[in-house]
């Protein structure tokens, strides 16, 4: 079954390595979101690419949830005792790939190709997409300002309320090379259990992204990052309240309108129906161990077949 | 009594400590080499520079000679595992000061500031200057063809013979600022026991540095890197054999024409006269500890005393 999935990080990755296990690898393809790039040390960090690449490179730290294991943290000890930028955490495994990523960037070779290039080198069988190669950042806006995201979710520890998300370059970023024909050549779609705004959001505000899955001829599956309305981690839930109205399965598939033809939720989370003729299906969607993630692969499998 | 020294990398750096201990640190500018800088990973490398920061900040790893202490090399191998430039050897902490000097370059501030705000940050009461802020870089000529000093030194290992030895962009580079006023200040100039052609020879390449010296009021002494002529370490014996015809006191003397009025020697080398009127005086050079250097340090100041 080829699949193409849109996902963000640490919580998408999770998902894809339950879809990579059930699909194989080389059917799998993945649009990566890019909104919350960010450039530290005059280094381009892509977090939510590299925690897909560590997932399923099988070299994530899965206690921390983020980053590398066996990370060490002195490059970053070092910036700190002289002066220099600290905040956002860089441990040194992390930063060898930043660099690398950074002076082929540097290079003229656009992000789609140095994401390649990366993934190969890890190992990966799956096509790892960022969304585009054209600048899209996401910003917030709050009670207390407008912040780019990671000054937002890592400077500020995401403590302000959320009350609109911009995508700022999305009008005229094109898809990264791959990306349409990822998801046209795709025997089903699927949206990762990833913060709708924030990670889902950005990719989807690429028009030409939208527009392929509007038109697809194939099942959508969303699954919905909430269990009993509330995030697993993060500020998926708070967002919703304030966005939406609301943390049901009716908001999550707000979220999603003429995109999806499913949306997969959790059993605390049991809807009847929901707008958009989008079909409810229940699983068991927090993801324990691997066997939890291949039964919610499977899960969303079943569903688009229900559905085709 | 005020020093101003110019210095290379390691053996000067560990010179420095020794005249540090005998005339405190607020009393001795250094003015250091940066014909060996180099753009690693798309960061500016300064190694000498960092060499005498990393001496004098008491952070410095003495058995191995060169980089920090207690270093971790994850970045460089995840650099390396992902096909990324690998060859010259970055340590995780020294990454971290190189990051912070790249960031504070690249937001336009010259290299004498950036360097002077790590020297503080490390808790340096010397000045630390470096001999330009202009690019001047060194280049060597061999049979198998010319190449810049790290390509060189590094990733050939040194091994192919120095014909000529050419400062890229020396003749337009100024000298930084506190440079010449540490010159003119200095009731004692020194000559560090470094390699003539590749690490002094690209200060003094500086035309205003090397006019500055010839037109001293105060003593300038050199102390010879060679001792039994032989280098302690790294190629200046081999170079001087090839480009001065020789590895004895006078040869030495004579890289430094019209520019000191002292070498000192090692007692393996003792010499009667050397050439253009320098007096050559005898010590024991081999820094092996704390004691060696500051006896190597009051040695060069005695013999500064006989001359003034």
């Amino acid at each position: 079954m080829k699949a193409t999935v849109l996902s963000g990080g640490v919580g998408g990755a999770r998902f894809l390595l339950g879809v990579v296990s059930v699909c194989r690898g080389d059917n799998v393809a993945i649009i990566g979101n890019v909104g919350d790039d960010i450039e530290v040390l005059g280094l381009h960090v892509s977090p939510d690419l590299d925690s897909i690449l560590y997932a399923l490179a099988g070299v994530a730290d899965e206690e921390r949830g983020w980053g590398r294991a066996g990370e060490t943290w002195n490059a970053l000890m070092s910036v700190a005792d002289l002066g220099g930028e600290s905040w956002f955490r860089l441990g040194d495994r992390d930063l060898g790939l930043h660099l690398v990523r950074t002076q082929l960037l540097g290079e003229g070779k656009p992000l789609s190709t140095v994401t390649g290039r990366l993934a190969r080198s890890l190992g990966l069988s799956s096509a790892l997409l960022p969304a585009t190669d054209d600048p899209l950042r996401t910003f917030v806006e709050t009670p207390a300002g407008t912040f780019s995201f990671q000054e937002w979710f890592v400077a500020r520890g995401h403590r302000d309320e959320v009350d609109a998300v911009h995508y700022t370059g999305a009008r005229n970023a094109r898809p990264a090379p791959g990306v349409l024909e990822a998801l046209e050549d795709a025997e089903l779609i699927v949206i990762a259990p990833s913060n709708p705004y924030v990670s889902i959001g950005p990719i989807l505000a690429v028009p030409e992204i939208r527009a392929a899955i509007e038109r697809r001829r194939v099942p959508c599956v969303a699954v919905s990052p909430l269990i009993g309305g509330r995030a697993v981690k993060g500020p998926a839930d708070r967002m919703l309240a304030r966005l939406a109205g609301g943390t049901g399965p009716a908001e999550v598939a707000s979220c999603y309108g003429g995109l999806i033809d499913v949306l997969v939720i959790d059993e605390q989370d049991a809807a009847s129906e929901l707008p958009g003729g989008v079909r409810p299906v229940v699983s068991r969607t927090l993801m324990v161990d691997d066997d939890a993630r291949r039964r919610l692969a499977l899960a969303v499998i079943d569903a688009a077949a229900a559905v085709a």
